[in-house]
């Protein structure tokens, strides 16, 4: 495997812990107005509208929105369920900036700060470019530039969103390695040519509701960001 | 004056040196290979080329191309007045590079460093992503992220360049600073309902050759970045 030029992540999941993060965003936002509920059910069952709610992009039936609107729009999908049908517009954009609220995984930094020797680093996320900078901010994360879907006006796993972010850095795919910790992203990626590192999260939904093993070949995998950094430059 | 969320800032000239870093990086490619003149007059004249090079792309004779881009299709037009007819594609190509390798000004660390404390900061620049990336290690400049003609698909001093910078962090044109040492980048910015803060470069492009005061009326102005910063937050 040749040394990559540049390092492009996947931010939910890989990089932060959504699960707890918009659990414990949307408790402190709704439990001061009287809501009560099980606090992460109602996370994955807004994570769970994430998919239908890109591929109304993806598939060219609604134009381009940044992730901020497809989650905002995804949010009304689950309100009625979870007892939320009367909150307030302003409840409503305060909830979706949860997302924007959430903590890295403990290994997080030791391993970008490896891999930041080696190499460019970008968010190649879905997550547009307000609520990558906040997440950079909030976790001390020095990106190179934010890539990914806002700049390719298009959702992965499209293989524009990978393109772009190679021609970006004016590297081919064969020079930039995409780390994620789910396996149908490093697919998408390694059929654009990019090389692939695969990182253990296997409680990301849940206890043992991740992936702990990728289900597809890889260029190389770690049980946690820094264990890949280390196997990539031991 | 409301305090600035964001900062934008121009690059060449109010950021870095481009004159005395293209000279020195040109210097460093053509005299081993025995070419000789005065190099800062080659950057001049390459730098002089760089406003028709992009009103082909602002106007819409020509799709975008990245700057890189742009500045190797002005290359091509001084080559003959510098003796450099025959250089190859390579040595074109180290030339064109020569803008990744430039230095900043003095005071820019210290300014920068005042103003990460108050709002995000983003190059708006008509650099390019690899070119601003390649900057930003150099100098170790920490951008929230690399916004400008790149993420816009056209050049300054069109309108879109300053709105989509402000829509790719959720604000309103009100709530951003264009930083720049040039009147006419700030008066599209104030067009576009951005507030300006004016860096005085009196020597960009040649000593007393630059702009030591804005032409146009500005919220903010400053000896350098440094002034500039602790005017606003002194």
């Amino acid at each position: 495997m040749r040394e990559p030029k540049a390092f492009f992540f996947d931010i939910f999941g890989t990089i932060v812990d959504w699960r707890e993060g918009v659990a414990r965003e949307a408790r402190a936002v709704l439990h001061p107005l009287g809501h009560d509920m099980v606090w992460t059910a109602f996370a994955d069952a807004w994570r769970g509208q994430y998919q239908a709610g890109m591929e109304e992009i993806r598939s060219g039936r609604q134009p381009f929105s940044k992730l901020d609107v497809v989650h905002a729009r995804n949010l009304e999908r689950i309100l009625g369920d979870f007892g939320l049908s009367d909150i307030s517009d302003e409840t409503k954009r305060q909830l979706v900036l949860a997302w924007h609220r959430l903590d890295a995984w403990p290994d997080v930094a030791r391993g970008l700060s490896i891999l930041r020797k080696h190499g460019l680093l970008a968010p190649v996320s879905n997550g547009n470019f307000s609520l990558m900078a906040a997440l950079a901010r909030r976790n001390n994360f020095h990106w190179d530039a934010i890539l990914g879907a806002e700049y390719a006006r298009d959702y992965k796993p499209k293989a524009g969103v990978y393109l772009s972010a190679c021609e970006a850095f004016d590297l081919t795919p064969g020079e930039c390695m995409m780390v994620a910790a789910h396996s149908d992203d490093l697919k998408a990626a390694a059929e654009c040519g990019l090389m692939t590192g695969f990182v253990a999260r296997p409680n990301e939904k849940g206890p043992g509701k991740g992936e702990s093993e990728p289900r597809i070949p890889v260029d190389a995998a770690g049980d946690d960001l820094f264990e890949l950094a280390t196997k990539l430059f031991r």
